[in-house]
This record gives C-alpha cells, sequence and structure tokens, in this order.
C-alpha cells in the first residue's frame, strides 16, 4: 500500500493510527466475539464507546455543563432543518450571515419555516470575502444569529464572533476542533463529522440549555433536540460506527495535545500553502484576501484553466489527490483538516514550488 | 477469537465474510491509497459503492422502475417524522395499524403532523396477535394506510397485507429481505438497516413514483424525499460507511441464494425454535397464537423469571448472546435476522432442550 496525501473536501483523510486501529478490532471488538457494529446499541461496550465520544468533545472544546452534546443523523444539512423548526418560534425572526454555499442553504431552511433577517451577503464579492464582524449589526430581538465559521468553497473563515445578546448558531463543520471558541457567545455549534471529526453518517450538536427549553413539543419525534438530548443521544438506534469513529479520531486529537496543537498544525500548513502561492506569487493567486483566508480549505489559481488541470493530474501522480476546486467555482483547492499531516502540506507546498519552476 | 452467536434485536449479527472483507480493505479500498471512509462521496470508487447498493436492492427486492430507492439518515425513526410531512396533505387523512412499539411510534408521529385514523390497536391484547388483514376497515379515502410489517418486542409478524386500493405505507425494518412482499401493494416501504440489511446509521426508503408527486416544497430540503430521489440520494453527504456495508449485505445475500433463499433460511431457523418450545411446552410457552408468529423476532416465556435469568446466562456462558427480551415485556426474545447462521438456532434449540431437561 501507498498511501496518498488527500486534500478532499469532505469526507477526507483521518488519522492513520486511527484507521488501523479500527481494521485490527474491527471483525471481534475486544474479545466480545463480535463486531462493534453487530453489538446493541444498548450494549455495555457500546454504550461506553458513545459515552467516551461525547465526554470526549466536551472535554476538548471545554464546553460548560450548560451545553448538551448531541450526535444526530442526516448530517449538517438535516440541522439546516431542526434548527429553525426547533429555535425559531413564530412571530420572531432570526438573522443570517449568507457567506457561501452553506450558509445559503442553511438560510434557504430557515426562511421556509419561519421569519429570517439577512445582515450580510457574501454575493457582491462573490463569496470571497467577509466583513468584519463588529460590522454586523444583530437584531437585539433575533431568536438567534446564525453564522457559517468556514467556508468550504470559497476557502473563507471568520477569524472573529460579533460581540452581541443574540446567541450565535454556528455551522462548524469544517473547522471543527481547529481551534478554541468562545463557547458562551454561541447558543450552538454544529458540525456534520466527515471533515474534522471522523465519517459522514453523523452531526454532532451542542446546544444551550436555554435554547433547548424552545423546542415545541408539536415535532415529530426525530426533529425534537429534547427527544435526544435528555437520552444522550440513544432515544432510537444512533449511527453506531460513524460515532465510534469520532470518539477514536477524538482520543488522536487528544494525544497529540487537543484542540490548541491542532491550532499550531493548521497554522503550519496553511502557512507552507499560502507561502508557497506567495513564493511564485506570479504564477499563483488566492481569491481571498489575506484577512478572511480559511486555513482548513486553501483555494488558489494558476495562469489558465489548462495548467490547472494539468497541476491537479501531476499532483495525483505525484501521490496528491483531491485537489480540484469545487466545480461551482474551479481552481484548484487544498482542504487540509486536522488529519492532514504537516508533511503534506510540506509536500505540496513543494509540489507547487516545482510546478511554477517548470511551468512559470 | 471466538465468535458468539448474537440474537440481539438490532444493530445485530452480520455475515461474517461480509465482515472479514470490510476489515481486509478498510485501511486501503482497492488501492486508492485511502480508506473508503476517507474518500469523497462524488469520487468514483464509492460512487460505485453507492449505486451498487442501490441497484442490489431493487434486484433483490424485484422494485419496478416507478419507485425510487434512497439512503436516508436518522434510521426508521426519522421516516416516521417524514412519512406524514410528504405523504399527508391537509385536507387528508391516514389509516393506521398500531401493532406494537413501532407502530406506535409512526403513529404519534403523524399525529402531530396530521388527521389520522386508527383501524386496528393491538391494546386489547397486549399487542401479542393480529387481525386478519381482509378485517381491516380502510378508508378508501385515506392519504396512506400505515403497518408495521414485523414488531420485534412483541414478535409478531403480518403474514399477508390487506386488499386495498390505498398505498399502504410499511416500516418492514425487522423482516426487510427475509421474503418477497407484493410490492404494487405499496406506497412505500422503509427500513432501518441495522436489523436485516447492515450496520446502524442509514434508513432505505423505497419510494412510488405518485407518492413523490405529494412532497410538499415548503419542506427543509433534508425532510422532503424529492431532494434526494433525483440526486440518487448524494444531494449531501451520504452515510458513507453504512451504505458501503448495505451494498456488501447484499451481494452476500446474493451469493446465497437471494430472498428466496433468505425466507427458506428464516423457515428452518423459526422452525427449530419454535420446535424447541413446542418439544418442551410444559417449560417454554410463546405468548403468540401461531398464526402471528414472527419468524425475525421469537419471543418465549419459562415458568419463572427466576429461570429467565440462570437461560440468559447459561446460554451467554454457551456462546449464545443477546437472549433477553425487551425491558418493557421481559421474557425472552431471540432475533435471528436474515445473517442468522442456522446453526445459531440449532445451538440455540439444542439448548433450550438441555436446559428444559435438567431445570423441567
Amino acid at each position: 500500500m501507498s498511501r496518498i496525501f488527500n486534500f478532499s473536501a469532505g469526507p477526507c483523510t483521518l488519522p492513520l493510527p486511527v484507521i488501523e486501529e479500527a481494521a485490527a478490532e474491527f471483525v471481534d471488538y475486544k474479545d466480545n466475539g463480535m463486531s462493534i457494529i453487530e453489538m446493541s446499541h444498548r450494549s455495555k461496550p457500546y454504550d461506553e464507546v458513545h459515552h467516551e465520544a461525547m465526554t470526549l468533545i466536551s472535554e476538548l472544546l471545554e464546553i460548560p455543563d450548560n451545553y448538551k452534546v448531541m450526535f444526530l443523523g442526516g448530517g449538517a444539512t438535516m440541522q439546516f432543518a431542526m434548527i429553525p423548526m426547533n429555535f425559531l418560534p413564530a412571530g420572531q425572526s432570526c438573522d443570517f450571515t449568507v457567506t457561501g454555499t452553506w450558509g445559503k442553504k442553511a438560510y434557504a431552511d430557515a426562511a421556509k419555516v419561519g421569519d429570517t433577517r439577512v445582515i450580510f451577503d457574501g454575493k457582491d464579492v462573490n463569496y470571497l470575502d467577509l466583513p468584519d464582524p463588529s460590522s454586523l449589526e444583530v437584531d437585539p430581538n433575533a431568536a438567534y444569529l446564525h453564522m457559517t465559521s468556514n467556508e468550504t468553497i470559497g476557502g473563507i473563515q471568520w477569524k472573529k464572533f460579533p460581540d452581541t445578546d443574540v446567541p450565535i448558531i454556528c455551522d462548524i463543520s469544517s473547522d471543527f476542533m481547529s481551534r478554541k471558541m468562545p463557547i458562551d457567545k454561541f447558543g450552538m455549534l454544529y458540525a456534520g463529522a466527515q471533515k474534522n471529526a471522523g465519517p459522514a453518517g453523523v452531526a454532532i450538536a451542542i446546544v444551550r440549555d436555554d435554547l433547548m427549553e424552545r423546542c415545541p413539543d408539536t415535532l415529530p419525534a426525530y426533529l425534537n433536540y429534547s427527544t435526544h438530548a435528555p437520552k444522550d443521544s440513544m432515544y432510537n438506534t444512533p449511527p453506531v460506527f460513524p460515532i465510534y469513529m469520532v470518539g477514536k479520531t477524538m482520543k488522536w486529537l487528544k494525544s497529540i495535545g487537543g484542540v490548541d496543537a491542532a491550532t499550531d498544525l493548521a497554522n503550519q500548513r496553511a502557512g507552507l500553502i499560502y507561502g508557497a502561492m506567495e513564493k511564485d506569487s506570479g504564477f499563483y493567486k488566492c481569491p481571498v484576501p489575506e484577512a478572511a483566508r480559511s486555513n482548513m480549505n486553501i483555494v488558489f489559481r494558476l495562469p489558465t484553466e489548462d495548467l490547472e488541470k494539468r497541476f491537479i493530474a501531476e499532483a495525483l501522480e505525484a501521490g496528491m489527490s483531491g485537489l480540484k476546486g469545487h466545480r461551482s467555482v474551479g481552481g484548484c483547492r487544498a482542504s487540509v483538516y486536522n488529519s492532514m499531516p504537516v508533511a503534506g502540506a510540506q509536500a505540496l507546498a513543494d509540489f507547487m514550488g516545482d510546478f511554477a519552476t517548470k511551468n512559470g
């Protein structure tokens, strides 16, 4: 086997030791005579796996006791629906920052459920820049302010969040666990697992108790957060394997030093790749102004589309995959989530240098 | 490793060759230099996995072209919500057969969404028996009739479905692929995967085109079937690993002879266990009348609760787990889904004989 540096935007690379450990114990989980995926979710071994994953998330993100951590199906997309259904009461409206594809989708669902107000729309800057958070005029009566901490397609990331008494609800799928968050600003944080936390198939929702009180009991069971929270997300059969892998990924993150280490590594990776662009700035262009640049999804353009195609093809031959930009915007994109080794970013930076020299 | 006969009601035993194959290819999927769970869901290798799983389900259940197969998150419980939200228009009502825990939950969600009518409630028989389907008085104007083909807790199973022009929507989670179904009676069939189809984390929904036309575009994206069907359940990142395992399990089912073989094996397993009860009928009692007995979840009582406890403990020592009845009803239960080897049912039948002899 020759392991590839996988720059896919998600599902994406996971830590090799995590993958290897899961493979090794897959057929017979800890001498129980069966696989972890064959076990009742009410069994002791799975119960331990489930609660350990939950506890590690709280511990690593330093989540206070007045928040509940939940594991839910349907990805972050399902949260786009559940959030307004639970937290946007009739007669109140919510504020949105529409910063890219993910913000747009979250907004579209909220607009189907209740009253909304867009306080920032990145349309005029092609979703390639973000405003100063202090410039956002949040309605003090808003039910919540929705934000997307990082947009994977535009390659932009909020570095700070606005000061407001309105609870912020934030989609942190694409930079989950890559930095400390000022938790108490947030009524809710949520993330699909398949970028920074594990494989696809589970979303993590972290909800503050005062928001939980809003959940209307007119909602069908699965769609109500208050169905899941008191049962530790065991009201119905949870997505066992994705949660098990999230737990292992969190354990690995803890072993390398937790979120502070993740931030440091993210800065190293981003520094290498943005640095390579700067070194050959006549050849590579980053369409995002420096202040808004994501250190999770790094987008760049080459002089021509033809060169971009060759860049992507030759990178693959050199053991680097997933560098094609999203089909809606073209260009190149390197997604460098928590599990991407710095060596991967180094290899890409070196390759960028060589490619520019040969083709510049 | 000593593999156990795992009689858990779900998640449950899966075919050993399927588990072993997944373990063997987990670290490097088919020389792609990464695990299947690290791959973009838009990549060619995953796309093949996804569509093969979908095609195998259609092929094995002989689903006509005017039905769509979907993979969704949130389990069958999430379907309890989506079904009335999509298929129960204002001004129409739907009919329900409330046959046990699962029927009750499906009903409770529909009642939150719209008008409902219960045409059978098993309360008076403690959810341990079913009526003749021809006795059901279906409202000819009902939006649909909801049924649960097999109740895992009561251990009861519909052997036939009523003749009606009203589309039947049926939860087949616990006997999926164990028998041929008269598909054209059904507007929709759905199943959580974690009993007969694979691991937890994905539900399979099979919906007829004329029902798809009812999906209201006022629903948030994830909750609308018409978001998923035209995109082959790739609107958002699907639960990759659960779908991959469903595909492998379906391939295994095809290799052993498909649904007809599954029916034959189910009859063999059920025959062995119900036969063991009959042989020691002074010791074992099945609370379910013969005509309604499930061949997936086989419930039985021993003379005392103390003997039941010993039975379950000694069975575990003899390599058979998961025989405790559901906490809400007590007693014993052997869940024998498609992946349970006949040898497992034989071992249990033998053990039942020995235990009755020693303790009878």
